[in-house]
């Protein structure tokens, strides 16, 4: 159990309020907060904490195999089947949880989630010096997987619309540019954080034959894809969700990603609709809501 | 300049006759033959030879980077900008060819660029013992794929409609079923090889969560995908298309590889028109063009 400190408000919360998600419950997945109860685990009490949101059933063959985030039985914390982090307690397995060190603020731990989903690409492909890697999209999880891919030393470009969220990516020292400026064939990796489909497709002009197309944003209902070209052109298209959250705990508490600078704006919790369209404006950054302190 | 022998008729060539590429010249890209003049490489003259059916440039980002078969100036043999293998001659450049051991009849040499497009899956994938592995449309292509996978002792398992093609794979002791019934979230891999984009949805449904999907054939315009459940899912799909001609040869020149019994039908190449129809009706495997012998 649970007392929620700080939610966030992230692009998964704004489709599931437009009814895009088949989930009836509280929102949230985004959290930190302090243990108030663990049964079995009382060395977990009064611990502040952030949580893997998929709890899973060992039993299933994924599990078995050792693919628990995708157990074919999970509940999803704000998701699915199980109440999320827009409330004042939420509950989840002990085995979910991660202590945050006390010099971590909540408004910086709150972002272990995305930046894990971040460092996931980094799990799934070898990135490193001499890659040509483009992000495309400078929202907030764009801003995590630039920030994440710019540790690899690969060589990073991110290509956006809004000049002051790529000026903040310059800023870091990052390079960036106007996707209306995009170079066809030029990126051996492509990352496509747009969240719309014309992203997808912006992705397939930039990824060069051979190369590896990162799709991080999901997108409702089909998307019309040319697949010829993708076997013609043997291009990888690699799906990718969740991620691990030691590393991204590790990262946000050393300072080597800076979060601060993506929070737009923080509500109450007894806020929280007036929260929901702030953080669904266009350009809006991260939107946190506070429950407790 | 290689005198042609003997030319296969591949599902290219029958989208490009019906007009699905912009492609003008003389078709077909399987062939054997026997080298009739080589200027600077006399040392060719007489032998009977293959040849990998992309010219490249040497000079392009691609070239320059060791991935000629993306070159972005190739020619392709009878596919693109350089006529092909259905005629008494063809032009390949001496880098294209390989020869062929005399013990290699033309009939099954002429296998040797669909079994290497076969084999650019092991190219592109660590695949071995312990891995589910579908293999789903049981034609031309999914055969070659098929018995090139048998060989990395994979659990192997090929989906098909026509039981007299799906027979033929059981006798050489490899697991068979029909399409319709075939299990959702059960292989680790998949390889789409039906050439309808009705094999893509069936591909996403029999691979597990975390999986991976290897498109082989291609199709004509846009497939609408649902693209959130890659991502959700973390699917991996991989174009495949050329793959390496050496090992390919070795395979059929041992016998390790059984294309004889893809043989539909022979026809003269005066009789082209007749073996493309031929070609064309359901069910049908290789046809064959003999050239000269």
């Amino acid at each position: 159990l649970v007392r929620v400190h700080c939610v966030g408000i992230c692009n998964t919360d704004l489709e599931l309020v437009r009814g895009y998600y088949p989930y009836v419950g509280v929102p949230g997945h985004e959290f930190t907060g302090r243990v108030e109860a663990a049964p079995g685990g009382e060395e977990w009490i009064g611990r502040r904490v952030v949580g893997e949101i998929s709890a899973v059933c060992h039993r299933c063959p994924a599990c078995r195999a050792g693919r628990g985030s995708h157990c074919r039985n999970r509940t999803v914390l704000g998701i699915s089947g199980r109440d999320g982090a827009m409330a004042e307690h939420l509950v989840l397995p002990l085995e979910n949880l991660h202590a945050i060190p006390d010099g971590l603020a909540d408004e910086t731990a709150v972002f272990t989630e995305p930046t894990a989903a971040a460092l996931q690409i980094q799990e799934q492909l070898s990135i490193g010096p001499g890659q040509r890697v483009q992000v495309i999209g400078a929202g907030k999880l764009g801003h995590l997987v630039a920030q994440t891919l710019a540790l690899t030393g690969c060589d990073l470009l991110v290509l956006g619309r809004n000049a002051a969220r790529l000026g903040l990516l310059a800023g870091r020292g990052i390079d960036t540019d106007t996707v209306d400026r995009l170079k066809e064939d030029e990126a051996d990796l492509v990352v496509e954080c747009t969240g719309n489909p014309e992203g997808f497709e912006l992705a397939r002009k930039a990824v060069r034959p051979g190369g590896t197309i990162v799709l991080k944003s999901t997108y409702r209902g089909l998307v019309p894809v040319p697949l010829a070209p993708l076997v013609v052109d043997e291009i990888t298209v690699v799906g990718s969700r969740c991620g691990p959250f030691r590393p991204a705990i590790e990262l946000l508490a050393a300072g080597r990603i800076d979060a601060a600078s993506l929070v737009a704006e923080r509500f109450p919790l007894c806020r929280g609709v007036e929260a929901f369209d702030r953080a669904a404006e266009p350009g809006v950054m991260k939107v946190l809501l506070d429950v407790a302190g």
